[in-house]
């Protein structure tokens, strides 16, 4: 199947543990549970839209390391194709520890690794006729921006996952049409907390709508001609809330292909992601579409996006 | 060439980041550097005792995971024979996440995994006729009984590093001709931070010789008709401790195999941590003999060990 999404970025191989606490400074802590599972924004974004029913193509790059094969193997069991994932030659694939205790909460300790995704001559064949949509994270800055002036060029909609405001950033922006940033981005490009200033500035960029995700507290959209959107998070007992920015940005995507109003989709992400929330790892619980529609018809009215004012 | 020493317990995959502050609960951090390599206490003392130039061989359990493929890996490359090392089907590997920050403060996420050493009709044979010395864990507690006993029977001398006290951990004990425990292990087993009367404790079980490490407080041991020694740690800019015990049980090992007086042989042992710190990683920097005798030979005299009382 030729891909309607490619991503562009972040694939990691994480070792997720349980713990009863998070250990103090200098303690130790047994795990009672261990689980070794692709990860990565971009990557978990695109195993979710294919969960969905999505022929989804990964760009990025691993080490030639153990971490790198087992990456690879875990996207193409996802039918992820694996055309433009390169791999780095006397490098090392990015790797996440991530503690998960009793109580949800979540520590991650990553290593971007050494290998880094250059297409230069494969660029121009990046983006296939069939492809709709470039999903991007940005932490490979000069490939994502090339990637996405080349969308811009073939008209191709693209989508940013501002996981961490980085220098640089900034040059990205102008080339995105959808921008769902975290609290911590937000927080960082208006200096303070201020979720909805965040959004009025980013939209300065040129985005069609800019969201923030919010963990708990659900999300804030914006958009041209858009009353605000506080889609509120669903309330599940979450097991494990790791990749699910990453899932919500996957539903997201998912919404963009349907052509939904913003609302619906941002509904249908938030879904997504709760329902991944259910199991330890990144990965594990993210829905087919056929259950992320019957969560969502279980759920009540009052789940509906909030417009504000 | 035959294996002097046997050694039975753990093996892992230590997976090692340097951070610069160790997160708090809820954050993330990226490393600044990353390291996988072999560990485990037994596995680790026996990398010493190779290094050190002596034959060992390695009994214990992995995975048929990747994990365990890096573990075997890692042990062949450093010469101990794995003869006893077993693959455990449909089963995981122990492994561990290790965070190191820049004032060299460790904390460790383990998980032992499910692989577990069963050595049944191959038990006999395990203590060939060239093995001295069985060193032990004890994490596996039913194959280190059964070992133990068979040293008896054979004049094997047994050694055990005792790291954590866990239920039924004394019915190894009278086995045991050379017992070396945590500060942890000496807490646990007389309820209060007084290692003397724990080594007085322990004594009682028949051991010839009971030393408690206590990390950069050296180490106290104690022999039937040999005063108390208090061993200091040498002091050396230690960029991380993980496995210094380990190293430590290897040198104390080492030092047996000479049959040298115990004071000697926990100078010795001392030295082995101490230059094992200088670098990321429990093996990285293991020191070889020439090393250790270097180091040692240009000690000041006050680094020897005080003989109390």
């Amino acid at each position: 199947m030729k891909p309607l999404v490619i991503g562009l970025g972040q694939c990691s191989l994480d070792i997720l543990g349980q713990v009863d606490n998070y250990p103090e400074l200098d303690e130790k802590a047994e795990l009672n549970s261990l689980l070794v599972q692709g990860g990565g924004p971009v990557a978990t974004a695109l195993v979710t839209l294919s969960r969905l029913g999505v022929p989804v193509a990964m760009a990025g790059a691993v080490g030639d390391d153990d971490f790198g094969r087992q990456i690879r193997e875990g996207l193409i069991q996802e039918n992820v194709d694996c055309t433009y994932l390169m791999q780095s030659a006397q490098s090392s694939s990015q790797v996440a520890f991530v503690s998960v205790d009793a109580q949800g909460h979540r520590n991650i300790f990553w290593h971007r690794g050494t290998a880094h995704p250059v297409f230069s001559e494969r660029l121009p064949g990046l983006l296939s006729d069939s492809v709709r949509i470039l999903h991007l994270d940005g932490l490979h800055l000069d490939p994502a921006i090339a990637a996405a002036k080349l969308a811009r060029r073939q008209a191709v909609t693209t989508v940013l996952d501002g996981g961490t405001l980085r220098p640089g950033s900034e040059e990205l922006l102008p080339f995105i049409d959808h921008l769902v940033v975290s609290e911590k981005f937000a927080r960082q490009f208006i200096g303070r907390d201020d979720p909805e200033a965040a959004i009025q500035g980013l939209l300065g960029y040129g985005a069609v709508e800019v969201t923030v995700t919010m963990g708990r507290s659900g999300s804030l959209s914006m958009g041209k001609g858009l009353s605000p959107i506080l889609q509120p998070a669903f309330a599940v007992g979450a097991i494990d809330t790791t990749g699910c920015g990453d899932v919500f940005h996957g539903g997201y995507v998912y919404g963009l292909l349907q052509n939904w109003p913003l609302e619906r989709t941002l509904r249908f992400a938030a879904a997504c992601a709760a329902l991944k929330a259910r199991a330890l790892g990144g990965r594990t619980a993210i829905p087919t579409l056929p259950e992320v529609e019957s969560f969502l018809s279980s759920q009540d009215e009052q789940q509906t996006p909030e417009v504000i004012g």
